[in-house]
């Protein structure tokens, strides 16, 4: 009898340690307005294999989840790993997500209106679902496998089309009372300036996004202004010079208000690279307080076009209050 | 032997408990640049006596010290209790504090410079000191005891001669990086704007603190521009409303960016009460993110004069890691 009994407990100790392992896998996906691209990842988050498929958005909710569904079938046969091995999946979307479970109205997803997309992903796939806005996610994955290693608090910013950004404080995302924090583009920096897609003026956004950058520069698009600015052009180096401006004085008020570890600056216009980030490390330290200003580290992003999707597996490892 | 053990394993509880309950007062200190009002407190924080005694800062920091211990010792005589009774001292200062423990380099208290006064009143009286910024302790004394009560995420703006913040975090002071978050008044809200004493322009500070108010309204002080309101006068009226509605897109913008449950407002600017702070709730619902907006509270201050102290003794209670 006694015998029997240690016989028994080591392997039921072993087969359990072993589902465990077998079932630790991690899906993370970035849900954009036109791809969605997902990841298959062991339980350390490094990447297996990955999925792009088109978001076919104008086709609204139910066929964009059908969709996030198939990538999610795609990427596990890739790998080759049967999807009962998978335990959490984790998804970026964009715009404020409420209760980090209801995605709100976001302009890319056309149709979209409040709906839970941690229910409905809990129901289909009977694992543990995180969501969180796609910000938020890029900011935890810059922070456990990009620019933010080693550090507690940080801001991600990313320059784009639009400005947005995430907060993580004490190693979590930080979503604030109803899950809308970091909204760094809809900061007014200048309140007699131009008109903002807001309805507001002198927003972050409406100063120094890629469209305020080509504008400036009287050209088709923020590449173009740089290619520009590159090749001499005085009117597209002042418009990125402005633009760099701005975006340090938002980066100092951050500073004072926040006084983060680190800033980590993302987003396709900030591939402009020390073009645009030396101006903006030099206006935001002048913008800081001196207190503050000492502190101060603006580094570009790591992850680039992986940023969402291992940030979205990066929800999965930390995302849990 | 077994009756011995009965008897003896109470009999010690017993006394344990009684010397933690005998042990258990709280000291909170708010050091200001002309008083120091220093306040005994119970285990639940609930205040017992309170002393307030001239700060001499013009001695220099060894007087100042002294005064803080002379505090000390006549409210724990006022209110009949031995200082061993004694086992928390809190103290809020103002100015940047570094690594919740060294005060910076304040305007008001000449000759402070990186003045380590934890380890100095721990030295003297051997017991566990708190330090906080002057704004942090406020912001937390809102929390646990006035206008912010049941709230986790709480930002308190002071409008005084300057403009300052605190700032709470799932119910703790969030003092970022290296200890000088909070810096809300040196946010640029409009970049063209005044000169700030920061060196920098369109600082809230420049544009919405007293003196900023009193020098739009071409009178002394913030109390005469608002007797002069009161009483019709247009341009004290209109100096008024566009200190709210900076004051509003300061808020605005904190909310987009921190969305936190609940703004209190405070400081001796605040005391104009409804005629500053409805037109600061409509411009700062006008510039917060239709998201954000819904979730947006501003309500007055609660604990007035008594905000820096029973800070301090908050402090005590909640300011610990």
């Amino acid at each position: 009898m006694t015998r029997v009994l240690i016989i028994q407990t080591p392997v039921k100790v072993v087969k359990r340690l072993f589902c465990d392992i077998l079932r630790n896998m991690i899906i993370g996906i970035d849900l954009g307005g036109t791809k969605i691209l997902t990841a298959l990842a062991d339980s350390k988050g490094r990447m297996i294999s990955s999925v792009q498929v088109d978001t076919q958005a104008a086709l609204g909710p139910e066929k964009v989840i059908a969709n996030i569904i198939k990538s999610i079938s795609l990427v596990a046969k890739q790998a080759g790993i049967p999807l009962s091995r998978v335990s959490r999946v984790g998804i970026g979307a964009p715009g404020p997500i409420l209760g980090r479970a209801i995605i709100v109205s976001p302009p890319n997803l056309p149709g979209w209106v409040n709906v839970n997309i941690k229910s409905i992903l809990h129901r289909k796939l009977k694992k543990k679902i995180y969501v969180e806005n796609d910000a938020n996610a890029a900011a935890l994955g810059e922070l456990l496998f990009g620019a933010g290693k080693g550090f507690r608090n940080l801001v991600y910013i990313t320059l784009s089309t639009g400005i947005g950004g995430g907060i993580i404080i004490k190693g979590k995302p930080y979503t604030g009372s109803i899950g809308t924090a970091g909204e760094v583009g809809h900061m007014v920096i200048d309140q007699k300036g131009p008109k903002c897609g807001c309805g507001n003026r002198g927003c972050l956004e409406a100063l120094a996004s890629g469209p305020a950058i080509a504008k400036m520069a009287g050209r088709k698009n923020a590449l173009e202004a740089e290619l520009a600015a590159r090749r001499g052009n005085k009117r597209a180096q002042k418009a990125i010079n402005t633009a760099a401006k701005y975006i340090g004085i938002g980066i100092a008020n951050i500073n004072n208000i926040l006084n983060p570890d680190i800033f980590v600056i993302g987003g396709g216009v900030s591939n402009m690279g020390r073009l645009l980030l030396d101006p903006v490390k030099s206006w935001a330290r002048k913008y800081s307080m001196e207190a503050s200003r000492k502190s101060l580290i603006i580094v570009p992003a790591k992850l680039k076009g992986n940023a969402g999707v291992m940030g979205a597996i990066a929800v999965c490892l930390k995302g849990d209050e």
